[in-house]
């Protein structure tokens, strides 16, 4: 460590998390953060979630929203309709530090400027509902987007970034509407073709009902996620609505390219079309990998406000997975420099990237012993 | 046994087969068949795949297809646009039996009218391709269907179906036309929906590498089957373009429908969309159990043909699985009694569709030490 340096911030990696919101993503965060030596108070409107959840063991109590002021860190994994007034709720009881898991970003970032709001989404979920389908793994090696605003303070998103990978998370940084339109095409729309081919089916197997026992490994794969819990679609489309039928537009015109070439008897662009999704299909990655060769890159920073959010940010453009991150404050000087731990064989891309954004990093491979956990 | 009938037909459990077309499906038939002591002999116009075939295991030896006439049975697993031209050929070198197993079945069945040919489709695959993904276990648990016309013989499907149940495969009957409509609506449209998908986030993900990481478990699931093997499709897409085209225009239709209630805010009727195809996914079944109590219906036939396949066709129809099924000839008069093996459970479902179409079954509950293997 540079002697210049003071240590870095102590992050507090357990203490006293607030989780509003007890169904499967509110819970699996209770169930996971307890594991981790938090204490974890919850709240929800429904008595009968609040007794589950204490049943499951989510939280170790159950308290009023109105008293997480005297929390670390405020969780909101309510329904996506409601999160912008509980979010605020939370920040009126005095919350240092809050975040949301809706998976709609746009609404709420642009509704909450508080500096202590970090809007965050993660990609996880499963086909149970409720809590007593939470799971304390449930956010393992699942990627968690962070989207913070320009109002975002540094301090609010390093302290949810911390939580967030503490979790077993792989935490990206986005622009909320980049992860709305994004998750529009992964998502969103995706589940809505599964509903779509679900529901063709059903009508057809009303006439036949040899359809259900023709249903393979390939159909039950891609409906799979229409077994999920409805109730919480009218509020995502509601609030993705533009990027949702953005998207939708898109297949629609690509499958009746797709219904052209087929009446017609075009095989060479059918062909092209299938081999082009298929070579996407097998580049798609499989997950991140953890025993790679990491190096940390020092970038000397400045204490602007949404600078650490803007360096972490360009880390997900360029697809730079960042493992763990730190500031480390000057004792002489305003600023200091941000850690950031990244795989060795990729560091010079962050580098480049951070270069060509007026930054002056360094980096230097890290030995063994050294390796974060 | 009753007495005034002579033992069941004498099925050649094991024999000589023939499989022409060495490819995924071929090369399973082959190794399962092989390890049920089958002699296998394999043909295929590709002399690396039939040197593949053999270095596998999947065939005893490469022989030429006129030489087909000296197997119990012979196996058509080509790509399905020469499927016809292969089983006439196979026909013509005296196979006392041939069977396919192409993914569409209409055009196929109307232009082989020999009573020898029985057209089939396992409904199995892989992502893997060619005889080196070949698997002995690739049609356990997996439905096969087989459609015999109006013009196949009772001793052929018979053949057929013997063999296919062998291999540990459920056994559906269905009509060549109503199985070339219910595979576009479960099999070649969801296809083509995942490529679509996976072609719309190949495009965005140009403009955003996140997308990739941002793709989880139900995208993923939605997207496996694009990585299949795209050879295949050009065919299988003009041998059932009208179900294909009819099929996609429904899903076009309903995406539209629900592109319109996510951009009017619709809440209401997007719910009930949600909601039931959440309960026509979890109504699918999950696989024939295999545990269950049998019972034994037997029913007087007159030896008219295709009587065989017209009574396992109505059992398909009303959703009952035949596990296992024998004809026995009577000594004395013309016709017999066939005997076929159910769930004890839905076997009165059988006798009541029977009895509504002029048969006059009776039915008994198998004790265990009856039961079938």
């Amino acid at each position: 460590m540079n002697e210049s340096l003071e240590e870095p911030d102590a992050r507090p990696t357990t203490g006293r998390v607030g989780v509003i919101g007890l169904g499967l993503i509110g819970g699996s965060v209770g169930l996971c953060l307890r594991g981790l030596g938090w204490t974890v108070v919850g709240a929800d409107r429904d008595p009968r979630r609040c007794s589950d959840a204490l049943e499951v063991g989510a939280v170790d109590e159950i308290v009023d929203i109105a008293s997480m002021g005297s929390t670390d860190l405020v969780v909101v994994a309510t329904p996506v309709g409601i999160i912008a007034e509980v979010v605020a709720a939370a920040l009126d009881a005095g919350a240092p530090v809050v975040t949301d898991v809706g998976s709609v970003k746009g609404a709420v970032a642009a509704a909450i400027t508080d500096p202590r709001f970090v809007p965050g989404h993660p990609m996880a979920g499963s086909e149970h509902e409720g809590v007593r389908g939470a799971r304390p793994d449930l956010f393992h090696g699942a990627v968690w987007v962070l989207s913070p605003s320009a109002t975002t303070a540094d301090e609010a998103f390093a302290a949810v970034r911390a939580m967030v990978a503490s979790m077993g998370a792989d935490v990206a940084t986005l622009d909320a509407d980049a992860h709305d339109r994004l998750v529009a095409v992964v998502s969103h729309v995706p589940h809505l073709a599964a509903v779509t081919l679900m529901s063709v089916a059903e009508g057809r197997s009303v006439e036949h009902r040899a359809l259900q026992r023709l249903a393979a490994g390939g159909f039950r794969d891609m409906t799979r996620i229409a077994a999920g819990h409805p109730g919480i679609w009218p509020d995502i489309c509601a609030a993705n609505a533009e990027a949702i039928c953005e998207a939708l537009d898109e297949v629609i015109a690509r499958l009746s390219a797709i219904r052209i070439q087929v009446a017609d008897g075009r095989r060479d662009e059918l062909l092209v079309t299938l081999q082009r999704a298929r070579a996407a299909r097998i580049a798609l990655p499989t997950g991140v990998p953890r025993d790679v060769d990491l190096a940390e890159v020092r970038i000397p920073v400045t204490d602007r406000p949404g600078e650490l959010a803007d360096i972490t940010r360009l880390a997900t453009d360029i697809d730079v997975n960042i493992y763990d991150l730190e500031i480390a404050h000057s004792a002489e000087r305003a600023g200091g420099v941000l850690i950031v731990i990244v795989a060795a064989a990729i560091g010079e891309r962050l580098v480049g990237a951070l270069m060509a954004n007026g930054y002056r990093p360094s980096i230097r491979p890290l030995t063994e012993a050294e390796d974060v956990a």
